[in-house]
């Protein structure tokens, strides 16, 4: 897929004549802003990346914790430093569980060479988790591209969708989660129309809007708190969101903000999807409400807001003074009853089937 | 009631040697960074005062438009007079009902006086709903704390409130509407915590904790997506909100976001409850979902963020370019279904029951 003049994947990955690897993400701090590309080269440079939301978004996290196994066994092949920088990239974020998802995978994959070759696995196994991101979302996006195209057979009109966050090409390698059947929908004529919300405090809303006006998708920007009055009036036809852990019961962890949407959803007759990975899946947790950890992230992220300042620099504004007490958890948990399905590159779900289909 | 060095009221008026009224307000665009009072001698200024939100909550709107009258009088005590500032100070907003409930009371007092007479007529009439708000703001009070009283008795330790955008003080002319129990309780010594979510997009949420923190009432300041997180995890032991209008089937029109929190509330069996003074209960709309006009705002209240930069000075920061496509509705509608009840100078009410309570 292409994007007029902007890079096309959130992350990429090469290595010079010497076999050094060298991971380019591009800094979401500064997005929609400042477009900045960023090199890793350290595990520690990833662990910052990631602790920072200069990469964000469950699938991408997860790549970006790969990678970080990569450069890592760069210096220390030994099994001590696979361990350290394996926990120092798990600890980044609790949520997320593709985090651990991708790390398992790189890390079960390296023990299994020498010292000596775990560079070049890590490597190799890091670019296939890359790789088959993009796969998997283009599959998520086909699957969800048929709800979207039953709609338009039933409306005949375009389909209105309403997204919280960014599970975009910026939280994943490519195509994204909730945006690939957007995308696909668009680049076959279905005609489609996303309510872009803002969701606070990062407004990650501002990457999706980046994403979507660079796509061509029509879009309209609004606040979190708009979108319950717009399901009332009409004007949504289908909820799309990522989700950063689902558990076995199908209760979706997700940025917060999200289970406020799906109640409304619920109480106008909207149809409302998690779209993930399989990998976001979390078998482990059979109850995602009791289950799943929800991380408190720092008040200076509600304190201030980042913006362009009159002279159209890059500049941080103060809200809040820091004697202020603030709460900030990241996400929330949409219990299973709430949910409609769940879309992943395997086919779509019900909550309660979900463990059929990927076992 | 006082509030530390910060001025007691957000409105006030008095009349010079020559019986010219001013009218002193607070410009609440500029709260909570810069606290300055702006001096308001005619209705132009009014109507420029409530459409740019110097001036906002239903019952302080209802206040200014009165003296707006009056100030009209001083100059053109005419009945072409009296109707053109009537209409222009009615046309300001359309959501809020004690706008034309208070333009109507100042108007029907002034029509029975002869032209010489009105100035004063409505310039004691505005003063009367002035000071009748500040006592319907206290019998509010007085009814919304017997239900904290009951939750104290239950739970035994401090009750956790949550409230939406300002439905304080700054929203009123002294105690506020959803504030007034929760101030009285702090008050009597019941001990209080406030989540004040954070209301975009103008964040009248700063108001509200520039008001609790003036007062000494423990807070916490929250974005709006994270009430419902909140609310699961038993950290919400009651909703409070102000309201612009109720319509006579109950349905509550208030800030935008507010049926969010309803819907949440409903969810985890809290109760959820207006605070209005009857005046804001509007008899003739039976419908509020489908009666009540809801206003659109501009977008550019949601392309930009105002705050201190980082030398402390005022500054607005821009978080959208003016071609994004922005919707702005103001207010929602949170049905009476999900209203446990409607706390009124007169008592409380369930909605089913509001026509009874004022009739």
């Amino acid at each position: 897929m292409k994007f007029g003049s902007k890079p096309n994947r959130s992350i990429y990955a090469n290595r010079n004549a010497e076999a050094n690897a060298r991971v380019h993400i591009i800094d979401q701090t500064l997005l929609p802003f400042v477009l900045e590309e960023r090199t890793l080269t350290t595990w520690q440079d990833c662990v910052e990346a990631i602790q920072a939301m200069r990469v964000r978004g469950a699938p991408l996290i997860g790549v970006t914790a790969a990678y970080g196994i990569a450069l890592a066994m760069q210096h220390e092949a030994t099994d001590a430093g696979l361990r350290t920088a394996m926990h120092a990239l798990l600890a980044t974020r609790p949520t997320a569980v593709n985090l651990a998802w991708a790390l398992n995978r790189v890390v079960g994959h390296v023990q299994n060479f020498d010292p000596a070759e775990r560079a070049d696995a890590a490597w190799e196994e890091a670019a296939r988790i890359e790789h088959d991101d993009i796969a998997t979302n283009k599959a998520i996006g086909e699957h969800g591209l048929s709800l979207l195209q039953a709609l338009y057979e039933k409306f005949q009109r375009p389909i209105n969708i309403l997204t919280h966050c960014n599970a975009g090409r910026m939280a994943c390698v490519e195509w994204g989660t909730a945006t690939a059947p957007i995308y696909l929908a668009h680049q076959s004529g279905l005609p489609v129309h996303v309510w872009v919300e803002e969701t606070r405090p990062r407004n990650q809303g501002l990457l999706t809007e980046w994403e979507l006006n660079d796509a061509g998708v029509p879009h309209t920007y609004i606040v979190d708190n708009a979108g319950g009055h717009l399901m009332q009036h009409g004007k949504v036809d289908i909820v799309f969101v990522g989700a950063d852990r689902v558990s076995a019961n199908g209760d979706v962890a997700n940025k917060i903000g999200t289970y406020l949407k799906a109640l409304a959803a619920r109480d106008n007759g909207i149809p409302f999807y998690a779209a993930v990975p399989t990998s976001t899946i979390d078998l482990s947790v059979n109850n995602g409400l009791a289950g799943i950890e929800i991380e408190e992230r720092s008040g200076a992220e509600v304190r201030s807001v980042r913006g362009l300042d009159r002279d159209g620099r890059l500049a941080d504004l103060r809200l809040l003074a820091d004697s202020v007490a603030v709460s900030n958890p990241g996400f929330d948990v949409t219990p299973a009853r709430l949910v409609t399905g769940i879309i992943t590159e395997r086919g779509i779900a019900k909550p309660a089937q979900l463990a059929r289909l990927i076992t």
